[in-house]
C-alpha cells in the first residue's frame, strides 16, 4: 500500500517504525473518494496517481497510517487533506463502521491485499468529496472515473496491492455492479 | 409512525391504501438528521415536533412511505425536503445499506416499534444536513439536541412508536453512548 | 426475481396481490447461502436452479416476499427452509442490518435489478448454512460454487434480474474479490 | 481493556510491547458472545468475570490483540476459544465488516472508551456461540444475561473502560433497545 510520508511530526523514528513493522500489525485507513449526485448516488470515484518506492507509478486510493493518540476519523481527514488538498471538503462519514477491513499481508496470497513492507490492517471508508481536489506531495494527480470505468481491466491493472479489489468492494457497497 | 401526507400526487386513493395496509407490510424510510463537525463526528441530532392524528404532538424522526417506482434514496431525499424544507442540504449516504431496519407492527410488543395503522418496515439512515432547516407541513418545528440530551428520559418519553429506541440505535451506530 | 409460491396460507388472493404489485413497492428478502470454515471465511456459495414462469431455468438466490405481520428474520428463515429444505440449519444473522438493499424495478435500467412483474425491494443477507440442503418445490437443485467460480462469466450469465450483481456484492461484503 | 495473556508464543518481549504501546495504536478485536433463537434473534449476551491488574474483578467482553501476520478472523477465533473454552463453537461472522470500531485512549474522555495502558483500536463483532462455554485462564466465569438485564445499571457499572457502552452499541446493532 503506497502512501505519502506523514506530514505530522513523527511519533517514531524511521528505525523504530521499521522495527514495529516487523512485529505488529499497523493500523491504517483507506478512503475511496467519490462524487455523488443530489440523491447521494455515486457518479464517479477518484483515483490518485502515486509514485511508488521503486520508481514506478500506479493508481491508488487515499491511504495512510493512524498515529498514536489519533482518532480514526481525524486520521481519515488528515490523509484526505494530505492527498486531495485543503479545499476538497471531504464528508467523513458519521459512523465509525467501515464498509470493510482490508488486511494487507507481507506474504502475497494470504488475503486479496498485499504490502511487502508490513502487515497493515486498513479500515476502509467511502468518502464523498464536494470541493476542488488538488493532489499534493507524492500524489501526482487525481483522476475521476465513472463506476463502470473504474472496474475496467485497464484501470484495475494499474492498481497495486489489491486496491483494485478494494475499489470494487467499495462500488459493491454503494450499490454498483463491482 | 407519524408522517406528513405525501406531497407527490398519490399512486393510491386513501381507500386503496387503507386496504393495502391491512394486507401487506408497507415500505418506509426513516432518517435521523444530524449535524456533524469537520471530522464527521455527530454533534447534534434533529427532532421534529409533529402533530399526530389524535391531536397530540410528539417528537419524531423524518419518516415516510416509499412510493411505487421510487428509489429508496429518492424517497429519502423527498421526505427530508418535505420535513426540513428546501434548503436543508441533506447528504443522503452513498450506500443503500441502512444502519438498521425498524419493523413497526400494529400489535404492540412484537418488536420495539409500533404503528397502530399498519405493518411498516422502515429502512433507517443517519443523514447529515448542512443547510438551514425550515420544517413544513405538519412538522411544526425542528429542535437540535446534543447526543446526551437526545437520550435523556425527558426527550425519550416525548417520542412515540419506538422512535426513541431507533434514535438511540442511531446514536450507537455513530459511536455515541446510546 | 423468481421465487417459489408462498407455502403459508395467503394473506392476499392472486388478484389482490396483482393489484398491489401495480401500486406499491413489495418487500422481499434475498439470501445468499454460504458455507464457511471454522474462522467464518466463506468457502462456497449456494445457487438454486429455479424454473421461471416462461419455462426456462436460471440460477437464483433464495428470495421471497415478507408477509403481513411477519418479522423480516422469520421471513428469511421461512424462505430458506422452503428453498433449502428442513435440515439446512441456516444461521440467520443476529443483526437486522442487511448488507445491501436490492431494488428490483419493473422498468429495466433504473437500477442493476429488474423484475418485470413488480417493484420489489429486497433486504439482502448472507446466511451461513451448516446442514444438509434438499431443495424443495420449484427450486430444482442447489449447487455449491467456490467464490471464484461464482463470479465467473458462465455462472453470472445464468442468473437473471441482476442477481448476478447481488451475488458479487455479497462476495465483496464477505471480503472476496467480486 | 482487560485481557488474558496471549497463549500464542510472543512475537514481542514484554519490554518491546511496552515500548510499542507508547508509540503506536495497537489493533484489537472485541467480541460480544450471544445466544440466539432459531430465527437469529439475540436472546442473551455473555459477559466474563475478569480479574484486572489491580486485583479487582469486573465484567468484560471477549478482547485481545491481533498478532503480526494473523488474520482478524483468526484472532477473533483464538480469543473466543481462549476465553470461552474449546467447545464454545463460536460462529465468527462471514463479513470482516465490524459493527463498530471502539477506540480506547489512554487519556479518559477522548472517546467513550479508555485503556490506561495503551491506545487500542478494537474491531467489534457480535458472535453467536452455540456450544458449551468454559472460561479459561483469568476469565473467572461467564454469565449469560438477557438483553434487558445487560443494559441494567447494575451490570453496566460492573464493566470498565467503556465496555458497557460497547455492549449497548452491540445490542442496538442487533435490534434491541440499548
Amino acid at each position: 500500500m503506497t502512501e505519502t510520508t506523514d506530514t505530522t511530526p513523527g511519533w517514531l523514528s524511521r528505525e523504530e517504525m521499521d522495527a514495529a513493522r516487523d512485529r505488529l500489525p499497523i493500523l491504517y485507513v483507506n478512503a475511496v473518494p467519490v462524487r455523488t449526485d443530489d440523491s447521494g448516488a455515486v457518479t464517479s470515484v477518484g483515483l490518485l496517481w502515486r509514485a511508488t518506492d521503486d520508481g514506478t507509478i500506479s493508481r491508488a486510493l487515499v491511504a495512510g497510517r493512524v498515529l498514536f493518540h489519533e482518532r480514526v476519523r481525524d486520521s481519515l481527514l488528515r490523509h484526505l487533506e494530505k492527498d486531495l488538498g485543503p479545499v476538497a471538503l471531504p464528508q467523513v462519514p458519521p459512523s465509525p463502521q467501515p464498509f470493510t477491513v482490508a488486511e494487507y499481508f507481507p506474504t502475497p496470497g494470504t488475503t486479496a491485499f498485499h504490502d511487502q513492507r508490513q502487515h497493515a490492517v486498513a479500515l476502509a471508508y467511502v468518502v464523498p468529496v464536494t470541493g476542488d481536489c488538488r493532489p499534493r506531495q507524492d500524489a501526482l494527480d487525481l483522476v475521476w472515473f465513472t463506476p463502470e470505468e473504474a472496474v475496467s481491466p485497464d484501470v484495475q491493472q494499474e492498481m497495486g496491492g489489491g486496491q483494485g479489489v478494494l475499489l470494487r468492494q467499495a462500488l459493491a457497497h454503494v450499490g454498483h455492479a463491482p
